[in-house]
């Protein structure tokens, strides 16, 4: 292949790093950014250098903060009986949006997955069972992804919160899905799930 | 909707104006971001800074040059008589990865696109004119995309290069293409460019 200019090549090989995408579409990212004009280049620049400096973990939750307080442990703002466990910081915003749960979060490093080395040692247990010591924590509410990796987490939590009462998101059918349309898994796990109508 | 961190917000809206990222995408890469360690996005922020210093375009042919030799200019490896047009500096690479063509380049300034406000001035055909005039051209080949605007930008450099020998490049099945899965359009050029067998 004839190669692109070096510079390219570095910055292709980066954007390569990004979540899904591949050569093509880095290829296409860099060919953007060239004809974008320098101020603005700066500016992205800037952004990415300042993220990590902004923005850092909550010491408690390990939800993002801004600033020196975390608006997500904040006593007189949320329930503090109520704990619930997410895999990513992520996750905090998207069930902040439902304003369904006014309770705590507190963010485990990630799912098991011995497949990719993450081992219960990642989880950093330690911090949350000191958090539930802690605080007067009532129900650990466990909401991680519905995947492989997702379910054998949540047992393995599970084990470790014995004596707590531990919740997990309910699976069922998602809303506005229709019956032939819904997967063989989903479907079992919402007939399992029934509730009395 | 509960705001993600203004620093991650900034980043987020600077990185959907890449091509194809909205919201959704955008916000994954921007807590990709966040996990990466500080010295690799200094890097990111370097490269990003550095295209537009390091590569910029050719002043005759309009490709992406880095130093101060275009390589698609260079008379001795290049053959001087045939000129390829082409809308795009990314063009040239798809063209030199087939091995197939030795002759320059000329990027235009964009295709022709009522809609998108490009009119004949965009397509800065004066240079063209002035570099055919030094060069002994012998054949000009339109390179351009097969879609409306590519027709139109076609169409109208045709009418501009009366007297040159200019060509375009065929119209026909993909290759590994099935009859089956071929839509009518590309099979109707196919049929008007058959050839003698």
């Amino acid at each position: 292949m004839v190669k692109y200019p070096a510079a390219l090549l570095s910055l292709i090989a980066f954007l390569k790093k990004l979540p899904g995408v591949g050569s093509k579409t880095a290829e296409r990212f860099a060919f953007q950014l060239l004809n974008w004009p320098q101020h603005q280049l700066a500016d992205l620049a800037g952004h990415i250098l300042a993220i990590k400096e902004k923005i850092h973990p909550c010491p408690e939750c390990h939800c993002l903060m801004e600033g020196d307080a975390c608006g997500f442990c904040d006593p007189l703002k949320r329930d503090a009986s109520l704990l619930c466990i997410i895999s990513s910081p992520k996750d905090v915003f998207t069930i902040e949006e439902t304003r369904s749960y006014r309770g705590l979060y507190h963010v485990i490093g990630g799912l098991l997955s011995p497949l990719e080395g993450r081992s219960p040692e990642h989880l950093q247990l330690d911090l949350l069972h000191k958090r539930i010591e802690a605080r007067a924590i009532k129900e650990v509410i466990i909401a991680l992804d519905s995947t492989i990796e997702g379910d054998a987490t949540a047992l393995y939590l599970k084990e470790q919160l014995k004596g707590l009462r531990v919740s997990r998101l309910a699976f069922g059918m998602p809303m506005g899905s229709t019956l032939d349309f819904v997967d063989g898994g989903t479907l079992t796990r919402a007939l399992m799930g029934r509730h009395s109508f």
